[in-house]
């Protein structure tokens, strides 16, 4: 019999920012990432729509626990799915933010995303801070939001496990006010040279095409570069990229 | 009057690969693109379709040479473009591949990319072959067509001065018999802590899901790791994030 029409309204309706602010949910999709999700305790998974091989098989995770789970056709999932390729399942989760922000002063290393727009470039950052256990990422305002189905497919689950919050960078240093801002830029210092580094440095990267705005610049102690051949020709990196050699280099230089 | 129906059919015929190779030509398109392809003396550019205003305020780099100049309406370029914000301007453009390979042994670095398939991801690592002065990028036959409109877009320019070639790589080994082939692999040495690097070292990135291939496998002599902060989740990085940390780290372990 399929799905009802307002059941895949409601659900289609979670791909679009204004719904997902308004009923605070977010979906998330695929058999790898919806494991994890289900695995990660700290979740409130609320409905899940699978294929029956894919709840079947995964009947111990779900178990026990009070989700709202319908059994749907490979028909009815390509209806639901934001995704080029449909996935097994589909869950809609309720959009809570992780209160882990009082640890950022004794975390080493957090991060500041002034402006990027690219949702691919979202999700591909947030597995880049995962990976090399930056567990703060602040988001200015006219970041992209990180429940937008691309940015949540793209982080391959990373956004599970790292700590997104939306706010001004001036709100952030005043409460914080240990911080030490340092903005990633095509005139600072040499990356792969900066020494002594200490807890509390967090880690400023510019819009994609704009770099770092006005108002954030005015708001640096320092400046990172990555350098770049002689001659090179190419004007800059993708901001993924740049993130991923930032976040390696101040790692991983006392390594090798 | 606009153009007609057939000039259209010609010019968006090329943003699909069987055209491109039939007719050996592809199209690059952007103000900024553009202008960096006319300055470059190697590529011969056939037709431009651009606004009068863009045409008229870049004529000197037009003038005296056999370019098919065509004055179009934003209209028009709407229905030429590739991309989901049209541009001043379209190039036509003549496919040759620039022979530059006989430096590859003196050239430090260079890489092979064995089954890329994003086109964002291929745009993006030739921005990161560029700034890092990787001349030469090798792909796997598997690997998305480096003329792909996307690829051309993503890569900002930098397809203009990396020079890129569709090879097996057991054919490029027998070619170099001198070149050292490392992969980038999650189980290899520290990619921070290598020493000793020679010229004719070439870096192997695999596939995005599936890693590099069991026919390149066997030829690599040796594995190159971003080491992962312990307890982190995150099974991967994405491939152009990878080959942008791995060459940072190949070419700046010397500098901190």
């Amino acid at each position: 019999m399929g799905l009802s029409k307002n059941k895949v309204k409601w659900i289609t309706s979670l791909q679009i920012k204004k719904f997902r602010q308004k009923f605070h949910k977010f979906l998330v999709e695929g058999d790898k990432i919806v494991q994890e999700l289900l695995l990660d305790g700290r979740w409130t998974v609320e409905e899940l729509y699978g294929l029956p091989e894919w709840l079947d098989q995964h009947a111990g995770l779900i178990r026990n626990r009070s989700i709202d789970v319908v059994e749907v056709s490979a028909g009815d999932l390509e209806k639901l799915s934001a995704m080029q390729a449909p996935q097994q399942v589909i869950a809609v989760v309720d959009m809570r933010v992780l209160p882990r922000l009082d640890d950022l002063l004794r975390s080493d290393l957090s991060l500041y995303l002034d402006g990027i727009q690219d949702p691919g470039n979202l999700g591909a950052i947030l597995r880049i801070a995962d990976w090399f256990g930056v567990h703060h990422v602040f988001l200015s305002p006219e970041t992209v939001e990180v429940f937008n189905p691309k940015v949540i497919q793209a982080s391959m689950g990373a956004f599970l496990r790292v700590c997104t919050e939306v706010c001004d960078l001036e709100a952030v240093k005043s409460a914080f006010p240990g911080l030490r801002v340092l903005g990633a830029d095509l005139h600072g210092e040499n990356v792969f040279a900066v020494n002594g580094l200490t807890p509390g440095t967090m880690v400023v990267i510019g819009n994609e095409g704009g770099g770092i705005s006005p108002s954030c610049q005015g708001l640096l102690e320092g400046r990172l570069t990555i350098p770049k051949q002689e001659g090179a020709g190419t004007e800059s990196l993708n901001a993924a990229v740049a993130t991923g050699i930032i976040l390696a280099a101040l790692r991983n230089k006392f390594v090798g």
